[in-house]
């Protein structure tokens, strides 16, 4: 992408509008994956003052794991959110046209001694990366993750060549009896408040070569209530969790943000 | 529940913490169905001033539909949200205990001519009121609603009879092979972003006689953006999406808020 110049190494990124909690900035087709701590920053230092900041990116490369951009803001005792639009792989619920990204959310909120909470996952069933492993490793596809080229969601096990491009996704809820619905509603809240909210064009309007655009936000926890009961009730909550009785077959009930954190220690 | 006082009428409710863009509200146990529109007010006066307003609201009732409070956001131009929790109907993937509430999430935009996108929606694969219509017609409920009595998901057709309680409901995704584990992050999200923000306790640990706990945020698009582009771009993607080839056995295609527009229209 750097040698194409679609992906611009050293943008010109700018602040395009501005208020005390807001800002919108054209990254100049400029990664993301360096732009978003640079913009999530800004969101912190605008909860600082006023007791939420959110920028929002338009023009931008892809931002690599959102969930590491939410995390910069729990670093600074805030409930850090991100979220990512473009591409074109997830069909809407009765359509057969793949006109959405794979669309992910990323909360992070911080704890007092259990592991931070970390939220970061796609609004469709599964992430494309999953599917592409699946297909190389010669696994079958599980049932409501991918649809067929109509748009009919594939509820059996399906097995998809190597050599194949990915199948069309499925919402988050696979098919509309489950609630796909939800997983397509959801993505294009992500669509409107990454794409239009940035003062960008929808991907499904940009087509094929769309760009990336993305939300970082951050709220000021003490500007809502005290810090150190908001980290306790995490630290009490992420308890219950993890002591509730696990279903059959379980060893242990997990919350966003633990596997990751015991796979790095 | 008047009656027992455990809501009260003419509820106390005061502002117990503020910044320029949030606020936070103790409902005195008040209903949030005539609480909901007050707070979501001053969110929008907040806005209107600083870009964003974020109100959150403990120790209250239900609220009704959320999607009614985002809505008073859209008709003032801005980007609505809404986020509420309380109960515990819903097991955590891997979980036996039921633990979360069904958490919905209602988004509300602004648009020119299309009917206004209003996405409402329970981060539970079904709603529990479904749940009862069907036990109450005597229909089956569909695989991945709900939970048997270990948390096990049930993946077939079931039956409950009327006088049963509902069976714990499945988070959205229904197994974690098609993606629970997102429905209950975002339950969690949910319960973080009312209970722990607003200062009071997630209802796992409050118990049966939970509270219910909102947030109402209003967005300014016109700090963002400029309105008339975003709404624009709103009526060229919903265009897009109602324009779009259906699935096989569809005649079209909807976006959150159309079919509602539709049933009073």
């Amino acid at each position: 992408y750097y040698k194409d110049q679609i992906i611009k190494p050293r943008a010109n990124w700018k602040i395009v509008k501005e208020s005390p909690s807001t800002a919108t900035v054209d990254a100049d087709t400029g990664l993301a994956i360096i732009l978003g701590p640079k913009a999530m920053k800004i969101a912190i230092q605008k909860a600082k003052k006023v007791g939420v900041g959110i920028v929002t990116m338009r023009n931008a490369g892809h931002s690599g794991a959102i969930g590491h951009h939410a995390l910069i803001a729990a670093k600074e005792d805030m409930l850090g959110m991100c979220m990512t639009t473009g591409g074109l792989r997830v069909v809407p619920t009765f359509s057969a046209e793949p006109l959405l990204g794979t669309n992910p959310i990323a909360v992070a909120a911080p704890t007092n001694n259990k592991p931070t909470f970390l939220f970061d996952a796609a609004t469709c069933s599964v992430a494309g990366n999953k599917v592409r492993l699946a297909q190389r490793s010669g696994k079958k596809l599980m049932p409501g993750w991918v649809s067929d080229e109509n748009g009919v969601p594939i509820m059996e096990e399906y097995k998809v060549e190597d050599h194949i491009d990915i199948p069309p996704l499925l919402p988050l809820g696979g098919t509309r009896e489950i609630g796909s619905h939800k997983g397509y509603g959801l993505s294009l809240v992500n669509e409107i408040m990454c794409s239009l909210m940035s003062g960008g064009i929808p991907s499904m309007l940009e087509g094929h070569e769309a760009t990336n655009k993305h939300l970082f936000a951050a709220y000021d926890i003490s500007a809502f209530t005290d810090l150190n009961e908001f980290k306790k009730n995490m630290d009490d909550m992420l308890s219950k969790l993890v002591d509730s009785k696990p279903a059959p077959g379980f060893n242990e009930v997990l919350y966003p943000g633990l596997p990751e954190f015991k796979d790095e220690n």
